[in-house]
């Protein structure tokens, strides 16, 4: 399995990927799941993969020749001259069609799902940075100021702390930030999700980055985020007090119904009625 | 959907369910998830369900009645005579096939899965604590030591904590404590789990608890809970440093690739290979 995270912010943009694929006991291998597409001063492109291993690297294979015409007489749009990222996930949808026609029907003979899940965003000379999450079937979605993020793979155990941290003004190493501590919850929790880490910060409007960083177990940043977070996050745990039961000598809320909302009857006898 | 979660230990067992159900976007309802079986000094059970809720209602109705025989002479073996908590799992296992033979045939032609997940623990007079999730199959799994918990329905957000907190000698309202937190991250990340809560502590070798109750939003200690929770973990958030990128002035551990890792290759051309 895999899980990859991507930030669109008013500063910038934060990507996140680990490298776990298929993770079975016996079979654990590390690949790679996010490719950058760099033109300097012009374009700045981050591609972040999950799902069927041989479709995405396929996918990714066939993206940089991949062509699409509007017009028969149009000249071929890439992700190399497209003028927007709506146009570069185009191509990228046109990719993912390409790949799905070449090996679809086989795969489904095989009883094998079509299954890929990409997140592609980055920033083209002329207008802002974009963020979209494409599907199997080629199409995509593209996040919004009120949706700063998009998350593939084994998403939920990452989730909560995105959502409370996460808005369009968070700073840029804020969000990497979190975005690590979202990796590192989902680590603790998921054994096929794994070690390096791949990250990417990208500062609005500077069509290139050289923030790119692999995090493995000895990066003292990582060690002391996942020390720090786990120890703390304890310590809050301990700070928060426990449930009391009665209204003895402690000042602690109660825990108890209100009014309103009954406790459940308890069944004790064959004979009770269920609720 | 639904989230519940079970916790055994030295201590006693934790039970803690939602009660959303049917989370459309316009069909919200709410359903109790609980049961709890007692017979004061004899027996104490309580059942969580999640997945159909036809089916899981089906179930909790005949469970009652559901009569499990090794012999055909012996004595019908029920959950109220069950001799060990293994018993009475078997019953409810009997019971979920019996909701199969009755209706598998029919959801199956409606495309229907035939999807039921249970969580059943307690304990009977003469045996220690017991906890079991039974699946689909009436085929169960029972806690032990090293896996003090099961969760049913939307597991995943509220794992990480639970893997950080739980041990089999945490004290049972630090238990019940970790429990809600593992709830409120569901709460806050998936609109298909909601209020109220059912929420029930047994200790050890009572047979019987007074320790049951539903929370509710105006619930005093969920509301400091929720609040505390949430505020403490971002001030952690902010207490940890960001990830430096240049050995500066800072004394902040750097986010820099590790000898070992290289970091990831850009493509900066059409003709660039892919690493």
């Amino acid at each position: 399995m895999t899980y990859c995270v991507a930030i669109k912010l008013n500063a910038g943009l934060v990507f996140l990927s680990d490298s776990r694929t298929n993770a079975g006991l016996d079979q654990i291998s590390s690949f790679r799941k996010m490719m950058i597409y760099e033109k300097t001063g012009d374009r700045f492109m981050v591609l972040l993969s999950a799902g069927n291993l041989s479709i995405s690297q396929s996918v990714r294979e066939i993206l940089q020749t991949t062509q699409i015409k509007d017009r028969d007489d149009a000249e071929g749009v890439t992700i190399w001259n497209a003028k927007s990222m709506f146009d570069a996930a185009r191509v990228l949808g046109a990719a993912v069609r390409h790949v799905h026609d070449r090996d679809g029907a086989a795969l489904k003979r095989s009883g094998v799902d079509f299954n890929v899940s990409l997140v592609f965003g980055g920033q083209i000379k002329g207008e802002g940075m974009r963020l979209f999450q494409v599907y199997s079937a080629g199409n995509f979605i593209e996040a919004t100021s009120e949706t700063p993020y998009f998350q593939v793979g084994e998403s939920k155990y990452g989730k909560p702390v995105l959502d409370r941290v996460l808005t369009p003004d968070t700073p840029l190493d804020e969000a990497a930030k979190c975005a690590l501590v979202s990796m590192d919850s989902t680590l603790k929790s998921n054994l096929s999700v794994g070690l390096p880490l791949d990250l990417v910060v990208y500062e609005a409007d500077r069509f290139g980055t050289d923030k790119v960083v692999c995090i493995d177990e000895n990066n003292p940043y990582f060690r002391m985020l996942h020390n720090s977070w786990g120890q703390k996050l304890r310590e809050v745990f301990d700070s928060i007090e426990d449930p009391a039961w009665n209204g003895g000598s402690t000042q602690a809320p109660i825990l108890m119904s209100t009014p309103r909302s009954k406790p459940l009857k308890k069944i004790t006898t064959p004979q009770d009625k269920l609720i």
